[in-house]
């Protein structure tokens, strides 16, 4: 199946009118690094005024969400914090509303700050994260007994710039018991900085993967769960329900498996995908930039 | 193919008459935990006197093999530090003889003392390792710049007991560079300890896999890699050569790999494997336990 090139007013009125929800995709969708993408202000405007829902979807685990309200702030954006959906709200969205975790059990983190602000905000309890008892060298004693807490019920491990060889053995050791649950917050393997690319959420929980020889359930897109996660906040008609992104291994195919319909813009990662034809996974839409969208309006 | 089930006297002495030289593993083959097994001292007297040539193969990478000798000499073993192949000796092996690692290149390492003192042994350069310098958080200008040494022109990974992001993102780094190569000691995902399981060297260098996209070389057992390192410095006929350990799926898969005969004993993990004919990877011979081979004892 191809993808419908939207290109005049007709098209992207009818494209408009077909959806009441929008869920965005951030950098390359709106932004590159810093700096954002033409008349992206305008168009969420526009969006807005013609009455339908937005939403922000992005893989992002280790800042707190309102660090990323704060990026859409400075860059002129007027966004709620309930309109950003990262990886770790829909983290602790899935373990509250989807998995129902108990109240009474923990959950063992392997991650930065934003996971844990997510999991005090829904009233879930959490032990490792930040604590700084853990960000030590492992002892000869741990190997004999590393005092494992039995009311842990989940492992949950995202991008952890403080990840050490005690807290791999601590959430392997959680893993042993199969009545405990194996989260991470996406697969992403990188990350790109300016001095290159860092190993990211997908990467750091490549050893728990590996030695636990479980698999685990991944929040991020572009695995449903994600969906799953933010439908239980954010209440919307999936047949009409957009997914805006620039990736098509990640956004787009995040919106296939979730059973909704996409659209990409050409301003980001995988603009040649689709002017080559080279990928399996197709979005239904695409147009050039976000921009574009304005050209539905009728002024 | 089934395996040859050693029984009768003629049976051990026709197997032993084959071969001229015998590497084992250790764990589960001489010993279990800190406990010899029933005549493994006479065993192997019994066999250096019968003129073969002996060696012993583990994965162990992150203690000096000079720690694994002392073990050995602890348990009334008398074996030269010549005879013991570790992962980390077979690394260095690997890259001297095998690879031929150019003399104005440098190793990254991530992993513990023992790798850089084979290193050193064979008068490779290396960084990274142990340097307390690298034992460190990373921090925001390790974002914008890693600084990363042009003369590094391998990574080698083992367990480390100190990884941390700093660590990886370096190695990530170097292996940006495609002529870069990857090596990685052995695949264990776990090992064992008192206090359960523990992540192996395999599970240490996963992020670095997922990140990086790469293969690697693994050395360890069952990798045909580690028997190409050990004959480049141990010289045996192949064909009269006999691998004796207790694991189905590193010791006696690493002969198929390699082309040489196996026998498995019963004393270890795959006991069960072999008696009720569960795994397509079948050793030539099997047998109770090694020290039933001085029934080719003529006295």
């Amino acid at each position: 199946m191809s993808a419908k090139h939207l290109i005049t007013k007709s098209d992207y009125k009818k494209f408009l009118s077909e959806f009441d929800t929008f869920l965005f995709d951030c950098d390359g969708v709106l932004w590159k690094g810093t700096k954002l993408l033409p008349n992206v202000q305008q168009t969420l405007n526009f969006i807005r005024l013609k009455g339908k829902s937005i939403a922000f979807v992005t893989n992002n685990s280790s800042n707190p969400r309102e660090e990323y309200q704060k990026k859409f702030m400075e860059l002129g954006l007027d966004v709620k914090l309930d309109e950003i959906f990262n990886s770790s709200y829909s983290a602790a969205l899935y373990l509250k509303n989807v998995v129902k975790f108990p109240k009474e059990k923990k959950i063992y983190i392997i991650g930065e700050e934003g996971l844990e602000k997510e999991l005090d905000r829904q009233g879930i309890k959490y032990i490792g994260g930040t604590d700084p008892s853990e960000r030590r060298d492992i002892k000869t004693e741990d190997f004999e007994d590393l005092n494992l807490d039995p009311s842990v019920g989940a492992v949950l491990c995202g991008l952890d710039l403080h990840i050490n060889y005690l807290k791999y053995s601590k959430a392997l050791g959680y893993l042993q018991n199969e009545n405990v649950l194996f989260l991470i917050t996406n697969s992403d393997s990188t990350y790109p900085a300016s001095g290159g690319l860092f190993p990211g959420a997908g990467s750091c929980s490549a050893p728990l993967l590996n030695a636990s020889g479980r698999e685990a359930i991944f929040l991020g897109k572009p695995n449903p769960e994600m969906l799953q996660a933010i439908e239980s906040k954010f209440k919307f008609d999936k047949s009409k329900t957009c997914f805006i992104g620039d990736r098509i291994d990640t956004d787009i195919l995040f919106a296939k498996n979730s059973g909704i319909k996409s659209c990409l813009v050409l301003t980001g990662i995988s603009k040649d995908v689709i002017l080559k034809n080279t990928s399996n996974i197709m979005p239904d839409y695409y147009m050039e930039m976000l921009g574009n969208l304005l050209n539905a309006d009728d002024i």
